[in-house]
């Protein structure tokens, strides 16, 4: 048994099945290992950027980490967006990194660069192998540390001597490190601050926007007045019919104020304060009102599922929840179509258990509106503001739920930047509807423009907004990588297409022309 | 004026006038500076892979640095893999890359990173500036670190608000450190080092190989016995038609041993002794053979050419080198496509002056072969090992050289990697003929699963280097993003397409069928 072969097996054992992975000769023994140890899936992407997003989308619906395998210091720098919206989302990801063989690395060849340097601006924990016999020890370590509530990116970079030299055999897996609780004590203080408080908001994070941690939330708001708040790019929300609703922070800072306003306690479950996600000039950073008081219930490493029900008996709510929205979806659409009608067509059929993936950008608002009363869905949020992340989320995510529908609504910039993402979807004929939503310009800078007080912009400012000339033809590239696409120009075609798609199985693209 | 200003103004006035770049909020008011400062030329790209590619095309055929505009710590992140490859080819850039407003970091914000530890692990110089009022004066700093011989990334980040803050105009151009003199004890020492030679070798990168640093080389070729190499993969090489030979040194270590063997001296200019790209187990890394004399006649930051001009007179040279080839190009092929019909296609069909751009991997031994004796040309190397590099060094080169063709051979898996880059060629109607090698297979990962001795592959094994399910249509994906494509099968029907391609302007791809 060799380094990489002790590797496989150890991170089989440790749970992680799944390998997400564009491998180059340094990486060529875990890839002969896939063949001689059972039980890790290996899925080929065509960029690394679709490896990470693919990984983070895994993450995310498996509650586990993916492995990834990446080719050095180009192959984590070109995975390192998708990484970063990742860590901002604390998925689970066991990045494993090959590099050169350690004596190797004096001679400087082309391929050699700091990758540990590089590792350490986007991973949570990072460790080098020393040597065959540890790689495996190191594995289950990396593992271990993925899993850390609330989920971390672990890099493991694997020289290529630790692959292919005499390994001892697999490391057991270790336990994995479950959420701290949250005191009693921690509990009650809060529950004071909300029985003092005449205005309250409790902004939820991680665990506690699943169904349970909802239900418990909703159960606090009907007892206490506080009203439930998440933030604008959410890692995952389970959302629709039947579910605790929540209310999304608005995106820009001075909504933000406005939302915040008359506030005079913010309870925050796993997450931090929001702030603009820019900075602009003579608008405020910080949006939380002067003088209102925050209160920590949970921390992101804390359980904050079981902090919720604790508040809840603390504050002596009802045992269930009474609040939830009923199926509620518009008719089929008609007319022109726009971000509204199209919304209302994938309101209308989102089947149940949908995955939905959102980086519509603007034109995503709409969509989140309709879909709030729809059928109960899992809905996944651009954390690190990283364009480029929905189509290989959608990967991850029909890997890790081969029996739910995957729905990613995109914008047609980001979509160029991992379009790759598309060949794997049909090479591995996953359940995916892909819809680009196609104004053809990057439609928020158009907004931040002015917002940032740079004028309205010469022509040469506007087309470096535009990406309409010449058009990109989303169709043309789909078919080129194997998916089936077509072009809605109407509400009615969007609508037919859409619910066509819902009934097949397989990869799937609609553009949706604005 | 504000910092913005002052910057682009800055940086035009020190000679710097193209803009390859992918902006996003951080970066408004940057992009809002180019209708108010005359002179910069901006060009969009869809994905930083492509922008920095684009710098390093464009750096390598201009001689002098384009800027980039890269959006916070992702859009360094996606842009890392290419300016890996420009940092090993020591091209010039001011990779300028936004950030939030200094105040702004200290909130985590979504998209917040550590910017400056991610841009040290690819850049020679970086900085971040403190203030609006410095801004031009970093800027000018960047444009003199940029172009210090040989060439450098200059990473000059820049917070939002030290955009748009006021400043007090632009700051003048510093002085370009032109490359330092080699002295005349060191000309005279290689000298004595080639005379007591029996066989030596002389090895040249940088300056040396474009065509009076050749011509001085050949000299000294012919006047002492050496022989003249060159690396596998050279930032620029001036070749072909009466242009003075050199010979590549093999890709493979063991090759390269052989290749080396029997040396007794290797003079190196501008570069460093050959070693393995990767290291394999029970192969050498190190491939110079034992015993052999390595004497620099000049390091990187020296002159290379005026290191070899005195060279040839410490050495007695004729004034003249009297061996280059003479115009040598195949019959236009038929029957099969293959890489050597292709080839024979490419060097019949080569036209003057053309700038031509190898990514073929192993499709491209036969092309560089047939065109060594093609018309003279510029030939650029993948020198970083990053593949998906070819496409977007094409736009690069374009916009240097409007008035020759670029010609891009590339291999389909690295093809994929920055696809987006024909969208660019085509919006600014670049004269790039992109030929796409079609094996559908990363195929020298095969060669290499062999040669590390991890066994023939088992099938997961070999799955992942087989891109061939789906197929890729690249004509279609090409389409997609508006440039003309065509398919060729037979021999017959790539030169006709080729050809053709030549006759016209404008971005054309043909996907050539292995």
């Amino acid at each position: 048994m060799n380094g990489a072969e002790s590797l496989v097996a150890t991170l089989v054992e440790s749970g992680v099945d799944v390998c997400f992975g564009n491998p180059g000769t340094s990486e060529m023994h875990f890839v002969a290992t896939l063949d001689r140890v059972a039980g890790m899936r290996a899925v080929l992407c065509l960029f690394e950027g679709v490896v990470t997003g693919a990984a983070d989308g895994y993450g995310r619906m498996a509650g586990k980490p993916a492995a990834t395998l990446l080719h050095l210091g180009p192959g984590l720098g070109n995975g390192w967006a998708n990484l970063h919206n990742a860590r901002r989302a604390a998925s689970p990801i066991v990045n494993v990194v090959g590099d050169h063989a350690k004596y190797h690395v004096q001679y400087d060849a082309p391929l050699t660069s700091d990758v540990m340097a590089l590792a350490r601006t986007c991973s949570g924990w990072v460790h080098s192998s020393i040597n065959s016999r540890s790689v495996a020890a190191d594995g289950a370590r990396a593992v271990q540390a993925a899993r850390a509530t609330p989920g971390q990116i672990a890099t493991l970079i694997l020289p290529a001597d630790t692959a292919w030299d005499d390994a001892d055999g697999l490391a057991p897996a270790l336990p994995v490190q479950s959420a701290a609780p949250v005191s009693i004590e921690v509990v009650d203080d809060v529950a004071k601050a909300l029985r003092a408080s005449k205005r309250a908001a409790i902004l939820i994070r991680g665990a506690g926007l699943l169904k349970p941690g909802l239900e418990a939330a909703g159960r606090v708001a009907e007892a206490t007045g506080a009203k439930l708040i998440c933030d604008t790019f959410v890692p995952r929300l389970q959302r629709g019919a039947g579910v605790v609703e929540i209310e999304r922070i608005p995106y820009f800072a001075e909504q933000i104020v406005d939302f915040l306003a008359g506030y005079d306690t913010l309870v925050l479950v796993g997450g931090q304060p929001p702030v603009s996600f820019f900075a602009y000039p003579a608008k405020p950073s910080w949006c939380t009102p002067e003088g209102c008081r925050i209160v920590y219930l949970a921390q992101p490493h804390e359980d904050q599922l079981g902090a919720l029900q604790a508040l809840a008996e603390a504050v002596g709510a009802a045992p269930q929840a009474a609040k939830r929205p009923k199926l509620n979806v518009p008719d089929s659409p008609t007319g022109g179509l726009s971000q509204a009608t199209a919304a209302m067509a994938i309101a209308k059929y989102l089947p149940e258990g949908a995955v939905l993936i959102d980086e519509a950008a603007t034109s995503g608002l709409a969509p989140y509106g309709f879909t709030s009363t729809a059928a109960p869905h899992d809905y996944l949020g651009l954390t690190g503001g990283s364009i480029g992340w929905g189509l290989p989320v959608a990967v991850g995510a029909a890997v890790a739920c081969p029996d739910r529908k995957i729905v990613c609504l995109h914008g047609d910039g980001g979509a160029m930047y991992t379009i790759q993402s598309l060949w794997t979807q049909a090479r591995e004929k996953l359940d995916v509807i892909n819809v680009i939503f196609a104004n053809r310009s990057y439609a928020i800078l158009n907004i931040e423009l002015m917002r940032v007080g740079a004028g309205n912009g010469g022509p040469k400012a506007l087309s470096m907004l535009d990406i309409g000339s010449p058009t990109l033809d989303f169709v043309k590239i789909a078919e080129g990588m194997g998916v089936s696409a077509s072009r809605a120009e109407t509400a009615e075609q969007f609508a037919d297409q859409f619910a066509d798609a819902v009934k097949q199985k397989g990869p799937r693209l609609i553009e949706a022309v604005l």
